[in-house]
């Protein structure tokens, strides 16, 4: 198969042609060429337009779009187009509109509006999909496959008949008979046993918390139905061009799907990422997704397919990108394993509902702040080959894992919980301080890691325990957070004061949960007097703390057989039990954290760690930053980007390839970025 | 066609007699002869009364009724019952109940339970306004017909399929042909290319953000369906009739219904309104409200239908309104143009969903101050026979545009908008410096006004455009603010800068929006760390705010190649960039606001364009107020209403029609009203 | 019949062996026994496990449980089952499932997804209780029959057609014909008039406001049909096992079904409660539950049939139980009236929605706080055999009324009203301050008591009334409260200033609400200026409250006619007015406080009337308590339990039961217990 990246990276966007009259055509690869735009994504939601009628295609105007930009030298990366079915579609076929948990049927009118499970929609877009790659696979602009767009995005579960089969289907697959069924979602609990698989329902409404095993297998079924389209999409590409790469855009951390189990089915992982500008946080949550997107392709670089130049239209607010921003999370992107930068869209669409989502070319055209910017991105990335195919190597491991993202947010559980608020602020500690982060599955070999995180792995596998056991005796720093190993994949409690195997490797057990109440003012309750309600946080105490910490929504009582006690809770209910415990394991130590903390408090803990994982970086920088000052060694090149709101005067060696100066003495403004080769 | 008003203001409300044994009923003519009613609105809710059971009428009852009222000289508007289907219509035809845009169906059981565009409803409601209008059409007592009840207040929008067809079929007449619907629709985004009008679907439930002008038409079909009830209910009393003024209540500024496509069809115009005591701005919004009703007539009289005595029962908390607040409202209409004055309703239900919405005649029976007040307005309004029929001269006029409304507030753009917030605000500002404002829908010929502000005319069409162009050129004042001219009535960008051809006129075009961001704590944002959001305001420093000035929720990218810059953003990413900008049009004067002024600010900006625009008023009272004092002149009469929480004292010469005193000199307490005659 | 209770409490829980291997039921029994359990509830989920077909029954393992359990001299409380239906049965009969009133259909995979007017329901669980019965009705271990599980916990009200026609047939019963229907429900209003039952539908959504005394109809039948399910399956019971009494789980002060009506049906009475351990009222709260349940047994002692030995889990945060706080719990039922202590559930699930609800025995086993406490208090209750059986007597009584329950937090009513908000604060202060306080429906013979409390009686019957006044004549003092006797049963105003005959027994009639708003900024108002919205609170004065007081929420305007004014609202609209008046009825008083107070001034105003009706009890500790310290007799035993923070220092005669010691000087530590028998 070909190499999707060529010398340069790629730079270019969605472009859809089809919105606009046949002489904008000449104009946008005029523009594009200025842009120094190379790849194009075209036919994303093409399907009414090249199908109009079923069965019906009309090909002749995306000839003439891919002959366009051939001729412009620009290279195309081509959609199945089966993104979004024709109204047609729907109205001959209406049993493939998507059904919502309480039974409301989604309409079309906007985009999405088919059911992952419906066997129509699968159908044509098999047939739609072998008409363009028998007509198109070998137009000389393409180079990548583009199947779909964000499955899942919006229709990520569907609770209607014909998902009711395939979820029933998928059951008979996984446990073969009703008893072990029966057995693994525990259906003794409140009458729920099954005599047959065909009495088994997707998890409707339904009076009280449904029965969590069934949900969380919903959820993987869900996901593998989705992957189920996109695999038939592929093998249809893959045997009529087995040379053309075939890719899917990826949505960052995306709740919907398993990417775990997605990943080894992408020939280059692409991602579609767009921070909230206005979101503080957005560099490091972003930089989450970056890192996760280089661990899915084991290291390999990737494609960063649609982020935006400027503002989106999707949230309630949509603040624009600052001056530099685009620029600075770009190079992010690219820090953290991109080989290209591409944009959701090149022209901004004059109608739809995306018209006030940002474009390459503004409403305003080409005297504007943003398609400057796009031009000097673009002539920066010309000169930047050097970067593609470089590759990083992290000491750091996070576990990042679906199963206790979708179980550690069901109902009826301890406290309710946000997955990404447990575990994005480890990573972004640990990025802050400079050390790069892989994410792991956590069943892989971690020993190659000095350094592994698992933060809240509420289902734990014993295949994963098994993981960060090996990983501490073999000399690891292993972290474990609170409420970790909980539950088997079965969603069965692990008994005995939980953890499971990982009891022996952190040397302590768990005899109760103290959640920190606070909600009681809920809806229902019975108010008698005005008082305070009891606080959500509690006090930690403790040589790894100095100025104390204080721990946040969880405390539990730990009960160590075979560790030392390094913080303790001070005052409250749990006063001087234990909050954070070691275990030396040999060459490596095990830790556990049995609260949540803060992000003052957490760096504190990720330096300790840190140092005791021997992965302490110097600064690359004077003085103090007024805001985080972002250092990547990606190849043998470190990119430094000043996401604060001051400027850094760099001090390290070597000389920045954007600006050919000596990188020690640049001063980075604030969005400043630096791609340092070592001198 | 006879006259509606008479020599004296109409003064009454609704009148349930049903609802009561009869023996009720001459107590209650003794009581409306008392409190000096001489109008009572009758039948809004008696249909399953007249047609018990379908075909079969029961005229008898309202016989007796029009005839007690008749002896008891009370004129009557008669309802044409319409509002409210019987509960053996819908069982009889259940595709008639309404559906939400999920597909929930409404059910009887409270009122207004029909889709406007059912075949049986306005079947058997033609049949029973022919009826009535036959027996009644020559009562001696009848002088106003009033068609159904507040269109559209509960069901303005039905997603069934009967409004499917008829939606598609109003689409048919728009379009002619689906190619040109295609085009303006711009359905070739997210493949929603239809091939012919039998695909069309109302907006129902979907995935993601439905077709914006879809949306918009689906709006503007949902008004002219209502309307279109109205108007066949109307064509039949004309028949039968013709002598005899056809209306129907309008409720303010209501969301629900185009009320300029409306209007020509009023014989009179009504409205009913309900401001909320316990809302300080309740005198504020009523008068924009009062002032749209003038305007929908085009300067003509206008009935205030239905107002309360004291609190309604819809809202969380209804506060009652604080003595004398009835009749200063009552005279803030009347000083707005009203000519009479009605309540919802006479006596006080005993049962049923408003039992607990407050009547002239309340529970507890005439010892109570609300029938005092209700007396007393009663005695007032005999004197006030010089006041019907007299006109007021506005000199400024506010654009409003039902189309900008629906657009405005739709998903998917910069930011999230409430188009009364960004509208009234201004009414406000003017009124409250004592400007007599009209509303315009912005089409007309504006150059009779020396004061013409265009706030958030999201979507504009050409002769909008043009009539602001021509107002400027002709000598007014002309403002426009942020979020105006973005679209064309398609919904389609004016591309090149936005504002088409108010480039010209504001001698500016704009490059980017750039929303104030800081609502990035949404749902699914991930928390890395407690930082503080970014402000939602942004400052503003120019001559026309000495003391500076605050952006709210917005700004802009303004790039002025024709204007001056009188106010600059200060601080933040657009620092230094325009904010107001004023572009002299040879006698007149064309401003562009780039952002949103809070109430201070906003009146500081007002006075200097009511200056600009020669309109500067005298003080009616001495020494400061503690609120606001209301004055509008009205024919040669001015009334002053003190809304403030202080007495003022008058100071302008002639004589106060209520009191017979000298008006200078005269004390108003709070809620205090004078209504003055030029000596 | 049998007596339920024995010589010493009952002391178990719900036990579930059919989750667990059958290894495991052995061990259950042997620590059972070293927590001194002695009653277990069986079944209580069953169904699917005992009829895993249609028709086919497996009683087996039923046997085996029991014969163990009783070898292992526990008895057994025997559940029929019917809680859950198995998912057979839902898919032989989906019209079973429970529907929305927006007509979302409710579907299995957690419990309860029935009908309760299914008559496939209703015959299913027919044939299973006979089933049952006849199987295990001798069975030596069965001291108890426990009918289904928490009656309407989940689906309280259905909207299906089976519930449509089980209601129309329950109106027809009530009803009679049409037109005393009509008459009853104001059909006049909003041409609501039916022409026969058939047409009649219940309450399901509607564009505006239902029929309120449709609604309530609605409430009254939808507790009915569970009520109905109940007798249905104890008919059975007491045909073929007359001697075995039968109970069905209460859940405190329940929403969902008029307990009034179900306690007679019931041969003892039992309750479930979980007060959140997060919410410092939650011993206040629960001290209303208790006294409801001996309350509606007429003073018999009751059965605490479930509570939780920690944590819950299906609140959005779960705090544990406090050390000692389980505990103190357990003695103010028994302080109260209950005769057993049992748990949900004996061992903690694996599995299901249940798996974090905390059990006697914790997944992390018996060497935990929750265990020990468990075996502790298992210990203690063996020795307190001497409090079974015995009674309290209360001299104050409390109306709890569930019509108006379910009348006052309707829609379209003066103020948006929670019923238990009201009702609970009145019941803390009488409490607090000792006196033990009866619950009453009101219509009951109240002459007993020498201070009875009607807060918010917003529907008041004539009986209720009259029984007010006869208790008033007779020397109670009676207090009645803002919204009371608004309403008769029909929901029809009592016209001519409310109250009815109250008017008579507290001397005042009521012109006019006013409530406080403050609720201005509700969606759709228009925000003009940020003004501050209008209070909600207005200051009371008068010799009541020598430093004042504030009422909330509430105001209106009272007319004393026969009364003094015993405090004034002070400022705002109603200033100077009777804010609390009261009438001298001879030997005794008839209170009226037209407003809401907070809990501060009602412990004042509480401690009024507790003096006026001779109801001051003397302290029973030291000093000052941080927090309350719970004092109540039963029969010849005062139990004293500390809720504070602090400790306190007993100051009464006699021996502690619990410890032996003399009571005087005995210290009680936070969460402590005393049961202390007169020397």
């Amino acid at each position: 198969m070909r190499d999707v990246f060529s010398s340069t990276p790629w730079y270019g966007g969605d472009y859809n042609p089809e919105q606009w009259p046949e002489q904008v055509w000449d104009d946008d690869v005029r523009l594009m060429n200025r842009a120094g735009v190379n790849l194009a994504t075209v036919g994303v939601f093409s399907w009414s337009r090249l199908e109009p009628r079923e069965g019906e295609y009309d090909f002749a105007w995306l000839d003439h779009v891919l002959d366009t930009l051939h001729a412009g030298e620009i290279r195309v990366d081509l959609a199945t187009a089966t993104a979004s079915p024709p109204p047609w579609f729907s109205r001959t076929y209406p049993e493939s509109l998507p059904v919502t948990a309480d039974g409301t049927r989604l309409h079309p009118g906007s985009r999405q509006a088919y059911c992952p499970s419906s066997v129509a929609y699968r159908t044509a877009a098999a047939r739609l999909v072998r008409a363009l790659a028998e007509r198109y696979g070998r137009h000389p602009a393409l180079v990548l496959w583009h199947v779909n767009n964000e499955y899942g995005c919006h229709v990520a579960r569907c609770w209607c008949d014909a998902s009711a089969d395939a979820f029933r289907q998928w059951l008979r697959d996984r446990y073969q008979d009703i008893d072990t069924l029966n057995e693994a979602w525990g259906t003794a609990f409140w009458s729920q046993r099954y005599d047959s698989f065909d009495e088994i329902l997707p998890p409707r409404a339904t009076p009280a918390a449904p029965n969590p095993t069934q949900h969380l297998d919903f959820d993987r079924f869900s996901s593998d139905e989705l992957l189920a389209c996109y695999l038939a999409e592929k093998r249809i590409l893959r045997e009529i061009t087995p040379d053309i790469p075939v890719t899917t855009n990826f949505m960052g951390t995306f709740r919907g799907a398993d990417y775990w189990k997605w990943a080894p089915h992408l020939d280059v992982i692409s991602d579609d990422l767009y921070p909230d500008p206005a979101d503080p946080d957005a560099a490091r949550t972003a930089a989450l997704a970056r890192d996760l997107m280089r661990s899915l392709g084991r290291g390999r670089p990737w494609l960063l397919m649609e982020q935006s130049a400027g503002a989106v239209n999707w949230r309630p607010s949509n603040a624009p990108k600052a001056p530099g921003q685009m620029r600075a999370l770009s190079y992010q992107a690219m820090a953290r394993g991109a080989d290209g930068i591409l944009f959701f869209q090149w022209r901004q669409s004059r109608k739809g509902a995306e018209a006030f989502h940002s474009a390459m070319l503004p409403h305003s055209g080409t005297d504007t702040r943003i398609f400057r910017e796009i031009e000097e991105l673009g002539r920066e990335l010309r000169g930047l080959g050097r970067v593609v195919g470089t590759t990083s190597t992290a000491r750091a491991a996070l576990v990042f894992d679906w199963d206790s993202w979708w179980a550690v947010e069901q109902r009826a559980l301890p406290v309710q919980s946000n997955y990404l608020a447990l575990v994005a602020p480890w990573h972004a500690a640990l990025t802050e301080a400079g050390v790069l982060v892989d994410l792991v599955h956590g069943d892989e070999d971690l020993t190659g890691y000095s350094l592994v995180v698992a933060p809240s792995l509420f289902v734990a596998t014993d295949a994963q325990i098994d993981a960060l056991d090996t990983a501490a005796r073999s000399g690891a720093t292993v972290v474990v957070t609170a409420q970790s190993a909980i539950l088997d994949e079965t969603l069965a409690v692990r008994l005995g004061g939980y953890l499971g195997g990982l009891q022996q490797t952190l040397g302590v057990w768990i005899e109760e949960f103290a959640p920190l109440g606070g909600a009681w003012q809920r809806p229902g309750a019975i108010p008698v007097r005005d008082e305070t309600t009891r606080p959500r946080t509690v006090a930690l105490t403790g040589p790894v703390f100095p100025d104390g910490a204080t721990g946040i929504e969880w405390s539990e009582v730990v009960r160590p057989h075979d560790a030392e006690v390094r913080a303790r809770f001070t005052g409250g209910p749990l006063d001087g039990l234990p909050a954070l415990t070691r275990r030396a394991t040999g060459p490596g130590a095990a830790w556990y954290l049995a609260t949540r903390l803060g992000a003052d408090d957490l760096a504190v803990l990720a330096g300790a760690l840190i140092e005791e994982a021997g992965l302490v970086t110097s600064p690359v920088h004077r003085g103090e930053a007024h805001g985080w000052v972002e250092t990547v060694r990606r190849g043998d090149l470190t990119f430094v980007i000043n996401h604060g709101t001051a400027p850094v005067d760099l001090d390290l060696p070597g000389v920045d390839l954007l600006t050919g100066h000596p990188a020690g003495g640049l001063r980075l403004d604030p969005q400043g970025v630096a791609v340092v080769a070592a001198a």
